[in-house]
């Protein structure tokens, strides 16, 4: 897995295809699981770390052999990467953060199309995670499920009968399932309902987090809607729970995006215009500015307010501009100062008025 | 005077040549007179104020037909002027806001280069003002102390032998003179040493205000520095008391942009940028935020920081994006929230990156 050669395309959930792709990123489903036979990780000594990470890649190795993996997947030691790799696959949201900062052994399986990652010595001894761009739980659904009995023919987890899959934190006890769609809520934020939304997603036990998992802002109004609970309803009741919910939250930000185009269209213009002239003329700018102002572009594409502009360049400089991946792509390490001067560079080159060629994955 | 083909100009106080016309916006001189037979404005009937604005008329024809005015001077009655058309004349700094806005017979008289103008029954029953633009005291002390004594050949002004010309208010009194130099000050805001700056010239008892006179706001980063003091010293003494000053703060402008050039040349390149950016591409916006904006372009074109956009354009367009200018040059009345979508259309129009040819005076 090269990963310079990986830089310059999006990535699976950035890709900008599949279902409702205008207001649905993606669709993420990961599984928590155990081995029967170690303790959890909080307790695991290094040489059960080692080991435990051994007898996973053992199993990953004789199933790609095997061919029954598929996409060609990538083994990588997450422990000998440098912290600009593993910043990168924060990025592309191949790992979690605690997955890049955290000590000893640990892997993470990737496939080509980015569509399957496998985290060995996360929060659990092994995190299976499926993610398709736009709205598409069904599919994520069949094939994290066969990835699971993939994995499960040979290696015994940690299971209850009464409880079910057990894991390190009781939040995840019983299917060890999560399910997150991502979703680009703008017109939610501008008109000020996003609070209200959320209030009523919270009474039917489904979390909001940002971009980057837990405790991460909503930076570029990117949500991720997911499950609480994991004990007591199957899988499948949990997807429906989920994929209930999502097109009556595409409707709310349809809404207000139709609200804001007859109440306001000069002022929304008017924001959207400004956010694109300013990634176009900026000698030095923030990450976080950045998202902000692509995301009002994102917007403005959509809604056939911005030409010259496509929605696979916009999503491709959603995560080209993160500071690993624009380390990646200038072959330089970078400070904050100066990756903010690359950052401008950067937009300044791929929005110009006549836009240069664009690699697209 | 057609005010219509006036628009497309920039006038004098705007055409950015003249010594010194990067940090030097302009040069005025005015002098307070009034007629000795009649009472000071505030105690003037309206009869005896229509009686001052015939006799000064009077006076003015007689001047124009015998060719000692020059310059093709025109005689506006302001009391006959529809409300757009006072604006436009503050707008060009030829009339004071008080002289639109107050009641009664008034006039003003203009010279086709707007170089000089007179007006009739304002706080004195005469106020004469001449404006170059640039550096240009002595010049301009030249012009009005002939027009002064022109007038003055067939009138008697109220003068006492102690206390020189009397005048409505007292701080005028004696000569009558106020000096001022209108100066872009962007770099001592950004580096916040202007309020310094201007407590030391309080001390020598000069005074700062905006760009539109007593009270106003420094919008764009134009301040005018001028005398306070009009009694016991000659006007030569009061017009080098301001002429000495104004090198001194002409390098402190300077010493400041050199200052951000070299300590945070990203930092300022990005701001000037960025103004840049945002006026070519607003769908909406206001006169204060315009004003803001192109002070930083200004100061950006006079670095070298901004390519393909000329000075006399940027000063064009501080002057053209003023709401009377706005209205004259599009045709139309327009209401506050419509001439902020038609000040964006023209920025965007007169800023695009091939610039269309511009009307320049």
């Amino acid at each position: 897995m090269n990963f310079e050669d990986l830089a310059k395309t999006s990535g699976e959930w950035l890709r900008g295809s599949g279902p409702e792709s205008d207001i649905v990123i993606s669709s993420r489903i990961r599984l928590a699981r155990n081995l029967a036979d170690f303790p959890f990780i909080a307790r695991a000594t290094d040489s059960d770390k080692a080991e435990i990470e051994s007898i996973l890649r053992g199993r990953v190795e004789a199933l790609r052999e095997s061919g029954k993996l598929g996409g060609s997947p990538s083994y990588l030691d997450v422990s000998q990467l440098d912290d600009v790799d593993r910043q990168f696959l924060v990025e592309r949201q191949l790992i979690s953060r605690e997955h890049a900062e955290s000590e000893g052994a640990r892997a993470v399986v990737i496939d080509q199309g980015e569509q399957f990652s496998v985290m060995i010595n996360e929060e659990d001894h092994l995190r299976i995670q499926v993610m398709y761009s736009g709205l598409d739980l069904n599919v994520a659904w069949k094939q994290i499920n066969a990835l699971d009995d993939l994995i499960e023919e040979k290696i015994t987890f940690a299971y209850n009968d009464r409880l079910g899959y057990l894991t390190a934190c009781p939040t995840n006890v019983g299917t060890g399932v999560r399910i997150s769609v991502m979703l680009h809520l703008p017109a939610l934020v501008i008109t000020r309902q996003i609070e209200k939304v959320f209030r009523s997603l919270q009474k039917i036990n489904l979390a909001v987090r940002g971009l980057y998992g837990e405790g991460s802002q909503a930076t570029g109004d990117f949500y991720q809607i997911s499950n609480q609970i994991t004990l007591g309803k199957s899988e499948e009741e949990v997807t429906k729970d989920v994929s209930d919910v999502i097109p009556v939250l595409i409707d709310y930000e349809r809404q207000a995006r139709d609200f804001l185009i007859r109440e306001s269209q000069e002022t929304l213009h008017d924001r959207i215009s400004r956010a694109f002239g300013i990634l176009q003329s900026a000698k030095t700018i923030s990450s976080e500015e950045t998202m902000h102002l692509l995301s009002s572009v994102r917007m403005g594409v959509n809604l056939g307010l911005i030409e010259n502009v496509q929605i696979p360049t916009v999503n491709m400089l959603f995560i080209h501009t993160q500071p690993a991946h624009l380390q990646k792509l200038t072959g330089m390490e970078l400070d904050p100062s100066d990756r903010n001067i690359e950052r401008a560079s950067y937009l300044r080159r791929h929005l110009a008025g006549d836009p240069p060629a664009v690699d697209q994955n």
